[in-house]
């Protein structure tokens, strides 16, 4: 059995324990407590779940023991941290026995189906790159987060947030079928809504990638089972015409933490108006229900983990500063998705799209040659 | 007297009534009834300004007459008017005699300072420029915003949010000197803080005219009069770390709208928590002096007005939804704008720096063939 063979038949391997999630407990800004403190809350929730957690034997064996998890954690025991300073180029070189390689290595060996970590992006994407590989037919990986709307789900789906600057029209039609791959099974979508984001929604606006990238999304909306909504704007990200947002990493990544950037600040003045003299604070006691409620709906923990969209293994990407509520959010998205059986079906979507893409490019190009 | 002199001597009339603004009368969507309330509470509050209002003779009358702004406001009647649907090369071959039209002519003929706009901002801007034309030596004019933030000031500016999809790195440095000029005139900062919005604030990050624009950006704050804080991400817009934002017109236009859909949905939450029940309505009734103040703190319509940069004359651009209230905050900028001389500074501000950029690109690229 060659390593391919290995890797593609893991997934199906009969595990008694059910489903493995697989934990870089050394990554974030927090550290293994942090961590840890995240895989006791989702091992209460999810009892039939095993995780493997990877990082300093000796930090790993008193948190287990603090939080009775004997019997529901293995621990790998790694010494190298990759820092949140790492350049992703140096870790893909030496990175070998880091706590991050290991996490990722479980899921290439078949031993977990995700792996989760906290740690530094470029350098998760990096080692995940080298040692998952890209599916078969994606160009350009992208990483997929979830964002607060007036769906009905409560979330949209945006990609790609980060893992490349750049995205030519054919690498947005991937984003559009593994974005509504994720959102079937991340969201419980049956058709989820794909929107291409530009700068306005008439179809002469934007740039030359973007329109033929939305003809091209068009003629995938039945080899991918999604509708296509068109081109959506930045005002539209929260709003209640779209499940999937597709755009290149660098604009999302801008849009992600602008929107983080605005809600923060929002808060920040809400706290300030609602201490400023005792009438004010008077008025936060009263509205102190009003107010958790809406903390909690706007709360980046609660739609914690980016997703690594077109490699060959699942990987989840937390907040570098989550805490346990963060990181267990997190986990609990790594199980959602490995129950689904995300991983196979994406690959099978994609597969099956890459000849009518093909087909599709050359329809789109040929005709606009005589248009 | 050629065509060009007679612009270029235009700012430099002595005029009796002092500044005059040139009002588009009929863009935007509530018509001139809500233009011509935003001229009604800014004449009020500048006594020693004019208007020219432009647009259906009938209508203005009426209004001129209702708010009594006789001696202050000149009717300039014009039947045609730019529809937020026409496209901005339609209204190039077929906008003489719009309101529009009319609106920028007025500041051509050196007769207003500033003309004020509500409609079509496609429009507007290829008006802007086959009108007023470029300042020599720009190359890409650009639209500028304010943007909430923890400043001093409260507000950032950010540049470019919308005239052009594309901007290369000599494109990104005359932003930086026109958005700093702007901050100057706008914000009344001496020597504003410059950023780079980028994905990451390494210096290894992001689009190759992303790291070709930092190098020149950094040599140009002695032209420019500003600091150079480097790169800047989506999280920082409405930090305290800078004042001017720097950014193509494609991703300053999605952030714009992506801050402005968060801040809508974050207020749509917060109606919707404060009137679940009736405790809920008795705390929002506690709360109301502080909602309020938070409100006004994130009201659009106090930061309305984009400003257009690069062109032979100034010109503002007020949401297309703006009521009385938005439309006199952009009037309010004009006058402000008029007021410190701007498009003379602004002006001299390029020039002067056109010698020292020629030079800086020279450099750069030499530099950057043997390093």
């Amino acid at each position: 059995m060659t390593a391919q063979e290995y890797i593609s038949a893991a997934p199906t391997q009969a595990r008694p324990a059910g489903v493995v999630i697989s934990v870089d407990a050394m990554g974030g800004d927090r550290g293994p407590a942090a961590v840890m403190a995240g895989v006791a809350i989702a091992a209460k929730k999810h009892p039939g779940i095993g995780f493997i957690v990877h990082g300093s034997e000796l930090d790993l064996k008193r948190l287990v023991e603090r939080y009775r998890l004997q019997g529901r954690v293995e621990i790998r025991p790694t010494t190298g941290v990759v820092t949140m300073d790492d350049k992703p180029s140096q870790v893909m070189r030496n990175g070998a026995g880091t706590s991050m390689w290991s996490a990722i290595e479980a899921v290439r060996a078949g031993e977990a189906t995700v792996a989760v970590s906290c740690g530094n992006t470029g350098a998760l994407m990096a080692l995940s790159m080298i040692r998952l590989r890209k599916l078969p037919g994606v160009n350009r990986p992208a990483i997929a987060c979830f964002w607060p709307s007036r769906n009905p789900a409560g979330f949209n789906v945006m990609l790609d947030v980060g893992a490349d600057v750049k995205a030519d029209a054919p690498d947005l039609v991937q984003y559009a079928l593994m974005g509504a791959s994720y959102a079937r099974n991340g969201l419980g979508l049956t058709r989820p809504r794909v929107g291409l984001l530009n700068v306005g929604t008439e179809e002469n606006k934007g740039r030359a990638e973007l329109k033929l990238a939305h003809e091209m999304i068009a003629q995938a909306t039945e080899a991918g089972s999604f509708d296509y909504v068109g081109f959506v704007e930045g005002s539209d990200l929260p709003s209640d015409r779209v499940d999937v947002i597709v755009t290149d990493g660098f604009t999302g990544n801008i849009a992600l933490k602008t929107g983080e950037g605005t809600a923060k600040l929002i808060g920040d003045f809400m706290r300030q108006e609602f201490s400023a003299g005792i009438f004010s604070r008077l008025a936060a006691a009263f509205s102190v229900r009003a107010l958790n409620r809406l903390k909690k709906r706007m709360d980046p923990r609660r739609v914690n983990g980016g997703v690594f969209l077109g490699l060959n293994g699942t990987v989840v990407k937390s907040h570098g500063s989550s805490d346990g509520t963060g990181v267990a959010a997190a986990l609990g998205l790594a199980v959602q998705l490995a129950q689904s059986g995300f991983r196979d079906r994406l690959a099978a979507r994609v597969a099956a799209s890459l000849q009518g893409m093909a087909e599709t490019v050359q329809d789109v190009t040929a005709g606009g040659a005589h248009s």
